[in-house]
């Protein structure tokens, strides 16, 4: 059986229409479909040069924070100086937790003329898009296979009136598939992305491979972070590691990347994110606020040092 | 922007090759890969054949359990009377976990004459396939977009030597995409899905999803496991719902779906994982094993039923 480990093929309509003597798509389709193609294009070069800082959030593994992460994150730049200049595209598209980590379940997308898309803003400025804007309910599925995805984050990108923005997060689900592949060849000029894990060895062995997929596509890597990091009983204050411990700061390690800091497993994160709260905002001194504000530092001072590097490099 | 919600099209030769005129593909090529596709389908449903049960462990969410679940259900079977009758299929593409829970990490699977291949057995006789068992290491990526992980179920399906088995469990990745697509086409007479999820809200709205996935590709839903359920502090005894509690029941209630019962979130189910043991055999008398045998019953109970309800229709 052959092992493909770096497949970054694109579908598009210049393949589709490529294929010598393809009589599905007469040569009118073709031209107008490569035209599109390339309206969006320009589109997205330019909506994307509004945007100063660009960072996906990922991991191999599912369950781990991602997203947790991503709405702290948005939300410690929105409330410190970046009101109105922070954007969250949320990129899992069949399972997007966005909207209800920010209170903004319910809302939709608003079109405007020309196609135009406007994102769902929450009380911070945060510009948010997400599938589930655009679902009828909870209990829709997006049966979708990967063309289809990558074809709508690229309009998520491109359509969306984002505006002129300080930091854009892209939340992606899982895994090193369609929707990473899709966003890392979208935006080729990405900051970087930041790399959840929580401390269990199996998680650990399966968030490695975004390492090297990263590395693989070009991509630098901010740094990880060990999300759910041991927990204190509330009640006696022992401290249990109910998922153990270490396995983030081994990852950085082993892989030579650096180590963001680890988040405490703590109900309160939980409670929050169900009502649609940030726990940096809601619990502003709990240890598990402390350790993201050093995290949001060393994050910081990444973006300042690749900044100081471009403008040398210029 | 359209939203499609019932896209089960496959990528397939035939459709390959039936395009008019298409002469990227010469017709020689196309009578042998059709010739080919058609050899893997009568293999596929061969093998299928001697498998008497075949369940699918889905969920909307990442990290909810899933494989553990289907790695305590598979040892559930194996050690009581059906021992050398179980088989995994790890339809994790890019996050395989299935062979670290079991004990199984570094093995391979085994070539034989005639592009056979042999699964990797356990102690227990339980036989695995997974795309870890033809990686190199765990840093290696898969990054692959759909069409290729459609192909690499369907080989694990049909060039597989499984056997005469009496359960079939495939574990699947989150999400209602190419994985679980593929499995349910691949797998016509699948007896059903079982559902995981953890009780947070944010979980539930997700987890709905798998529900309404399942019953719109016409496949039975066998229940609903809510895992990581309360947690008793090992020092003090205090019962805290790190990630709430009841998200499961009310997924049940409101979707008119079975619900098979909760497991509490325990630190030894992950030290069990980490280590390669199942929590089941490993801790017979905890809280966690004695919810999951209640579980194992619900299942049974099912198996059975659909198998009468058979009987009485042939």
């Amino acid at each position: 059986m052959k092992i493909l480990t770096n497949t970054t093929k694109q579908v598009n309509v210049n393949e589709e229409c490529d294929r010598k003597g393809d009589s599905s798509l007469t040569s009118g389709d073709c031209n107008d479909q490569r035209k599109q193609q390339y309206e969006q294009e320009q589109r997205l070069k330019l909506k994307l040069r509004k945007i100063k800082h660009k960072i996906a959030i990922i991991s191999g593994k599912g369950g781990v924070g991602k997203s947790t992460v991503t709405v702290n994150l948005a939300m410690a730049f929105a409330i410190n100086e970046h009101k109105n200049q922070v954007g969250i595209l949320d990129a899992d598209i069949h399972g997007p937790c966005i909207p209800k980590m920010l209170g903004l379940k319910g809302q939709k997308l608003i079109g405007g003329p020309g196609g135009m898309l406007f994102p769902v803003t929450n009380e911070q400025g945060i510009k948010v898009v997400s599938m589930d804007f655009l679902l009828p309910n909870d209990e829709a599925p997006v049966i979708w296979r990967g063309p289809l995805k990558m074809k709508v984050i690229q309009q998520f990108l491109s359509d969306v009136t984002w505006g002129d923005l300080d930091y854009l997060f892209v939340d992606l689900p899982p895994g090193t598939g369609d929707e990473p592949l899709s966003v890392m060849q979208l935006i080729p000029d990405i900051d970087g992305v930041i790399i959840v894990t929580m401390p269990s060895e199996v998680s650990e062995s399966v968030v490695k491979k975004s390492v090297t997929f990263a590395k693989q596509v070009g991509i630098p890597v901010i740094g990880i972070i060990e999300n759910m990091s041991g927990f204190v009983c509330p009640d006696c204050g022992a401290k249990i590691d109910v998922f153990k411990a270490g396995g983030g700061k081994r990852i950085a390690d082993d892989m030579a990347i650096p180590y963001l800091g680890s988040i405490p497993l703590d109900p309160k994160i939980c409670t929050d994110s169900d009502g649609g709260l940030s726990f940096i905002v809601k619990d502003k001194n709990s240890p598990a606020t402390k350790a993201f504000r050093e995290i949001i530092s060393k994050i910081e001072l990444f973006l300042q040092k690749t900044g100081i590097e471009e403008s040398i490099n210029l």
